[in-house]
């Protein structure tokens, strides 16, 4: 990825600065407010590419939330924006800092504060990283499914900001399904909660579900209320080989129609086959055009894998393989979490899209996607969520070529054009961030921009939240 | 329940009325524009008791978004409130007409525009009823579990609206997490596209989750798109009986503690069981103080009704029946699903409450209940979705003793700040309305109603959709 930056001189110790640092610091530990500028700029990207990020004037790093009432209503009283951060893993820009902004790091609020087997729920502070709060709640016998391909780095928080998803989604949904309540610290300081720790609740408009995507520009998350559920038994995983994105695309139709209900369905293409391979010498076959993974996590997952490799070959599997056991399976996941990482490889730098589509439409998706790579002459390497329909087409590029950057950029778009053309949504699980709010405009409409303006403008009348972002 | 109305005189056909009449008449066919006193007064409530209606200028019954459009464009020229209807099955008055409104009922629109097996989703328009809606896609093995006791009768319109629940809401969730995409009509008749078709979808603020359970106070939702899950197994029932309501709930936090995924767990207490075997000779066990019903649409439920007999054995049930059957199963719910009715019979009139706590306080909500009969000598019965902690007290009472309906009304608030004194919230599914507005300010607090406020006005800036609901 490319950590790009804007042009902007460093944030000079300007009598502005001095101010906004005096009246932080009334309120804030000496070591929760950074100003080396090498510090600071190490705060100013996410892990987004092509999106411009500026010289924080601060990082302010608190640990409690009257710290964090104390840092925004400084901001609100000098009118400085505020960037909110969590462990800087988004792609979409999100988090990337503005000139003079104040970055406002969650990352020291990182207790659980509570764990509830009978209520099924844990409360936490924003700055948890998922995996701890995984393993946490395994210790009781539970399970918090939202699993970004991050979730050894990411916070809760940055889940909730972005309304990230991951790999258990086609089972177990998203991150907006396991936020029950929150603690907000509004533009001005206030504290608003909103939600329940109950399993139902409806008294008022959806509050909680309005601040999860939207991107830490309405209020800073202090506090969050998740639900959880029970561990499910350990899954197993079958592989499957096909000589066409097409006839994987028809497989994944046909298990969906099928009723089946699998803990992870997803695809990976040639490209990202032998990209894996190559960083990590896997042994996966190289001779496939797409690659299937599914799993179930049922009482008897052999029995599902049983049924569903049937489907894959009614599909025109060109092999089925299932795993015998747990460490197989997790042998093909490892597989598959590392594709990412091995695309980038390829050529030093991705863009990695989120486009999601109906899932009937994946085929005419995976379809376009290579049209589109032909035509622009790049290397884009497919995975994809399948059985959500959410594909990653990430693009491999070397950012020291103008040309074939420029070419990136212009197949990234042509790639959102094509899943809003086929009734798609420009974002699945990543968020809009500085990278597509144009596109943003584009998918929902002017009417929908008036209408999500109107709400940012309740919440923060000064725009000092996260400036720059979604519209 | 009381059909309560205000004692405002029927609209009479003054000039401004005419004008509003010639007006709807411009955009309307003549059949869907309805003045009859007699018959504009039958569409003058919901089914809550204590809730007051005023008489509607006309009733409006448009069979195209277009109408609807034409609708709000006429009563934002004439500034005249409309207040949006389904069934009319509501329990908080949220649905009730104010004096010179357009009841705006949207029951005509009631077509399955698609039902698409592979995307597991339905396309609606918001009057098809519940159940018919369920039956149709039964048909492609599919299944909309939200269920709520009106489910023959009451409209996805209205279940949107409400943000209604259900039975099945312990293993399937409620209405909400099925709602994928809305179009709705704005106050001043602009057509706005929410969310998406696709599985996930995080573009922008989430606005289709902020129309559920908005009580028709932001928009008109003249179509929907929901999300279907594959029919599951037949269900199996259990029926335990326990000494003591106490028994009882610790049966079910060891359940829910035990990691179990019940598709119900129900409570129904000793009052609720007598009134229906009145009401149906259904042979309930009367000498029980609480029977709980559990089932399972697992693989193999006969072995996890076992597990969970177990369970309610360990916490002291004095009698554990698992069901043989599909049609023993049948019966124990037909008992459930009749306890409202039967309840209502007991002295002519009832007020449901919908009070959820979280599960760990089901004992305690149960307890304070039955002291707050005592206290004012009322008969409360408890049925309970006792897995989701939420409960419906409801206070029989009888309508023409003033002294026993004001003694209703006190205990129906004093249950309410005892289920938010145990960390619950006032409304679990049956949402606000009328009926707790008061209750709503007192549970999210100052800062919350400012914000929720602050959203209403940039939907409805002229304050006519549903006035005086909510707030």
């Amino acid at each position: 990825m490319i950590m790009s930056r804007s042009e902007a001189p460093p944030v000079k110790d300007t009598a502005a600065t001095g101010d906004l640092l005096d009246r932080l610091l009334a309120g804030l530990p000496g070591d929760a407010v950074l100003t080396d500028l090498d510090v600071t700029a190490s705060y100013a990207n996410d892990m987004a590419s092509f999106c411009p990020a500026g010289a924080p004037a601060v990082v302010v790093l608190p640990r409690t939330v009257e710290q964090v009432q104390h840092v925004m209503r400084t901001a609100t009283a000098l009118r400085v924006p505020v960037v909110p951060q969590g462990a800087r893993t988004g792609l979409s820009g999100a988090a990337n800092a503005s000139d003079g902004c104040v970055v406002l790091s969650l990352t020291k609020m990182d207790r659980i504060l509570e764990i509830n087997p009978v209520d099924r729920i844990a409360v936490v502070e924003p700055g948890v990283i998922n995996a701890a709060l995984s393993r946490a709640v395994g210790e009781h016998g539970l399970c918090y499914p939202p699993d970004p391909s991050s979730w050894e780095m990411c916070t809760i928080g940055g889940n909730i900001g972005t309304a990230s998803g991951g790999l258990c989604c086609v089972k177990y949904g998203v991150t907006a399904e396991y936020v029950l309540g929150l603690d907000v610290v509004l533009a001005d300081g206030r504290l608003m909660s909103t939600g329940r720790r109950t399993a139902k609740g409806v008294a008022g408009y959806d509050m909680t579900r309005l601040f999860v995507g939207s991107e830490g520009s309405l209020g800073i998350v202090v506090r969050a209320t998740l639900a959880l559920k029970p561990q499910p038994p350990q899954q197993l995983v079958l592989a499957a080989e096909f000589a066409s994105g097409a006839a994987a695309c028809d497989a994944v139709c046909r298990i969906m129609e099928g009723g089946h209900v699998p803990s992870l369905l997803e695809l990976m293409d040639r490209t990202t086959v032998r990209a894996v391979n190559d960083l990590a010498h896997m042994g996966l076959p190289e001779s496939t055009e797409a690659l299937l993974l599914a799993a179930f996590d049922t009482p008897d997952p052999a029995a599902d894998l049983a049924a569903v490799g049937a489907l894959c070959e009614a599909a025109g599997a060109t092999q089925v393989v299932p795993a015998d056991d747990a460490a197989e399976s997790e042998l093909l996941l490892q597989a598959r979490r590392l594709s990412l990482t091995a695309l980038e490889a390829v050529k030093g730098v991705t863009m990695i899209d989120d486009v999601c589509v109906p899932r009937s439409k994946l085929g005419e998706m995976l379809e376009g996607t290579e049209r589109i790579a032909e035509k622009y002459q790049l290397t884009i390497g497919i995975v994809a969520h399948a059985g959500d329909g959410n594909t990653h087409p990430t693009v491999c590029f070397d950012a020291a070529d103008p040309d074939e950057s420029r070419r990136a950029r212009e197949s990234f778009d042509e790639i959102m054009a094509l899943g809003l053309e086929l009734g798609g949504t420009i974002t699945g699980e990543h968020g809009v961030g500085f990278l597509k709010k144009e596109w943003l405009a584009r998918e929902i409409g002017p009417v929908g921009i008036e209408m999500q303006r109107g709400i940012k403008q309740v919440f923060d009348p000064l725009g000092i939240l996260n400036p720059g972002k979604l519209f």
